[in-house]
């Protein structure tokens, strides 16, 4: 019986199959001859019209040959294929596998932690940072602005584009980059770009050899340290100081540095701005040390009371910086589209480095975002989400300092979406315990440590709390469970410090 | 006066950018003092609540400092920020710029031409490659289904994903490539990118070192030649014969492969279907020379009259072919959404080189595609995209013999949306005046030579010529006039040889 039982496949697919592998593994050899059409239909129990389909099939692929009048044989020109693995059992063909080789990036790649685990716990309370609200979104303007590209475009605009994105789009970006948030560009140095994940791609692709040295912010934002990392980066360590990065540290080393990352306008994850004499400072540090600056403008819309300062970019008499900023806080995170504003020196090589690596980015959203722009509703949607974000930012800020007084420091709950606290009377090692009791009462809350690229070593315990997601009335609630957790880890932790500073007074 | 100009902005604005450039350039000093608001308004002419605000922008930005009861005055901690040039003109500043250094694969990117550029002439004839058709996309149904995607879609949906895709879609589609290609996979080898050119970057950053070796198909696909130089590999040419790819010039040669690039379905651009036993030849070439396989299946679904030949990762016991497939072609190309089957032993790593390009790839028409083809739309569209490109071919096919006869070899058509023209009695050199003269009469037709490798030397003319986008009668009016010019063409041709074999019988 050469039938391979498969739900999936018809009888014939079954018989064609199981014949197939009969002759890949040998067990049918070159030039051996098959049952007739006949013979086979009643010993596989099937039609004869459906066997003579199957040896059409075989024979058409080059499996078999039909030979008028003498019968059909397996193909004998498979015969010198030495592929075709002649009586060899498959544990055999196995053991002869060996282990191809890969490149030295898939080795570093290797090790960089797969950063995405499927979301598995839901918490009522749930700060998780980079979730935007279900609520503040525009959907009915979005899916009206959707649906009428979809019906008005025709596959003529669906054609491969330019790789640098949609025209119309880079207008409206360069534009409102422009008027907000003091670029100097136009259309021309704007890339669209899948996420502000793809931009650092491909300015690590242009700008960096393996060996190359790159400064973080320290802590500073994860995804940046991947990439770096995987392009084979040296990574050094710009520790944040209230005024943003301090260059102090490494002001003193002469060597050369070739990328600068930087989040100016709300530092991640600390929330710092950086101050106009630290950007000053900043741009005369890299032009001193040849380096290009990448500085991720990823949430500066969104600033509460100060106006937003203005971009290290538009300071940049050098044409030094490329400025990368993303829709997938303010739109959404799926939408996966982001740009890059490019210093003109290399904004042909990014073009070609963009059309070598996807073509381009999607259509289809370009046209409706062009839109959702042009129309100004992108604009009365940061406004709004500016106020709503205001709103939960003050509920919570309130509700934390209300409880815990002077035991809880919120630090950058000046713009964006997050805050990041700092518990001065609690050790860094009871942050885990806080989470993990934040949890149990379904609060989610995190720990900054990730974005960390030397290992935390003492300072208070601090946590990570994004807002945008929760109602303010939800956001009090969820914060006065914390505060309570915090409290008592915190008593438990002073009485700690006080039976061990009684108990040194009896040691010594 | 300070007021710089510019509709763009209300005399506020025009004013905040004025002072601020008059500091930056140093023609206000640190320390300087500014005039009172009510003497700035007099002399800017503008009212005095519009100066005040002016200032305290400025104040809270950094760049001037207020002082109770004595003024206002440029900040003073600038003057410690070496990048504020004071009192230099910009003129000198742009001296200073010096080039900063960029990667060595930057410099290998600039080489490579961009290969986009706007369309421009827009012929009446044109018989483009990778033009699909405006009238055989079932628009209706995908406007349908794209709007109850977004109807139903909550922003939860459209969080962050996994960085391989929306698991419905790789299910789908692994399913479509086991039932439709014979691909031995599971869902978790399928990996959803921005296009099969995303697919081909992820396997080089994966797979290849500067310097590695890559065999490519000659001629053949340019875009993945662009791919494997843009990562530095040595590229090795190896020629297309009737059964596929030869690798008979190559066998000799024991110098280790690390990847060989093949398209065995229809080898683009000659349309050559690679035979059973070439197929088995290649993977057991490769797997002597520890070389992995990329397959690139970009229009196996379209095979008119022979059943489609099944795929080589089918075939291959050693788990060495990365197999890579696009909706380009049948959807329509902006949808950017293709897939790569990864052999088990590099998923994980394939999956975190996708996570660091770029996060993952677009959410919303994943939702669209996984249900379009779960309702069976994409199978029905296959079929009835068969049919109609099976007319278009016929009529390109039977036009242009019927009027050229043996003066032209078409080849390829049993498969995709293109063909090769070959004119045995034109040499290479009349092949420009050909493509010139066709597009004065309104059909554009396209030279293979950028699909070579090495220069193309001697042999006949030939033609790359797609038919998707062209309905039959236009496809038979294209055909007609290519036929006269060919014609035409030819005979001068003949002319001439008749003339310098006379001249040659003269000169011996």
């Amino acid at each position: 019986m050469w039938i391979r039982r498969s739900r999936n496949l018809p009888l014939g697919g079954q018989l064609y199959e199981g014949l197939r592998q009969a002759i890949l593994r040998g067990e049918l050899l070159p030039g051996e001859r098959l049952p007739s059409t006949r013979v086979l239909a009643a010993r596989e129990g099937i039609g004869r019209n459906t066997a003579l389909r199957v040896y059409r099939r075989l024979v058409e692929e080059g499996y078999v040959e039909g030979c008028h009048g003498r019968g059909t044989f397996v193909a004998t020109d498979l015969a010198g294929c030495q592929g075709v693995p002649s009586r060899r059992p498959a544990s055999r063909r196995a053991k002869r596998r060996r282990k191809l080789a890969t490149s030295r990036r898939s080795e570093r790649l290797a090790k960089l932690a797969p950063s995405w685990v499927a979301p598995s716990r839901s918490l009522p309370y749930d700060f998780h940072y980079g979730r935007p609200s279900d609520e503040d979104f525009p959907w009915t303007t979005w899916r009206r602005v959707l649906f009428r590209c979809v019906r008005e475009l025709s596959l003529r605009e669906l054609e491969y584009g330019d790789p640098a994105g949609l025209p119309a789009l880079r207008s409206q970006i360069a534009m409102h980059l422009r008027e907000t948030r003091g670029v100097a560009c136009d259309d021309e140095q704007i890339l669209i770009v899948n996420g502000s994940q793809q931009g650092l791609c491909l300015a690590a692709e242009v700008l960096l050899d393996p060996g190359d040295r790159v400064v973080m912010e320290e802590p500073g934002y994860a995804g940046a340290q991947t990439v770096f990392r995987a392009a084979g980066a040296t990574l050094m360590a710009a520790p944040v100081g209230p005024d943003g990065v301090d260059f102090g540290e490494l002001a003193g080393s002469t060597r050369s540095t070739r990328i600068v990352y930087v989040t100016p306008s709300h530092q991640f994850p600390t929330g710092t701005v950086m101050s106009l004499p630290q950007r000053f400072a900043l741009l005369e540090w890299a032009r001193r040390r040849g380096a290009w600056i990448f500085e991720d403008d990823y949430d500066s819309e969104l600033r509460y009371g100060v106006r937003p300062v203005e971009s290290l970019q538009g300071l940049d008499p050098n044409d030094s910086v490329l400025y990368a900023g993303t829709f997938s806080k303010l739109m959404f995170p799926a939408m996966r589209i982001g740009y890059l504003v490019a210093p003109r020196p290399i904004v042909a090589k990014l073009r070609t480095a963009k059309a070598v690596a996807d073509t381009g980015t999607s259509m289809l959203q370009h046209h409706a975002l062009a839109e959702f722009m042009a129309a100004g509703h992108f604009g009365r949607h940061i406004r709004r989400s500016r106020a709503r974000n205001a709103r939960r930012r003050a509920a919570l800020v309130t509700e934390l300092v209300d409880r815990l007084g002077l035991e809880v420091e919120v630090l950058g709950a000046d713009a964006g979406l997050h805050v990041m606290l700092r518990f001065p009377r609690i050790p860094l090692r009871a942050e885990a315990r806080i989470i993990a009791r934040a949890a149990e009462v379904g609060v989610g809350v995190y720990s900054p440590s990730s974005f960390f690229l030397r290992p935390r070593r003492g300072g208070p315990a601090s946590l990570l709390l994004g807002y945008a997601s929760l109602s303010p009335e939800a956001i009090r609630r969820g914060a006065a469970r914390l505060a309570s957790i915090v409290s008592g880890v915190s008593r438990s932790a002073s009485r700690l410090r006080s039976t061990s500073a009684g108990r040194s007074s009896i040691t010594k």
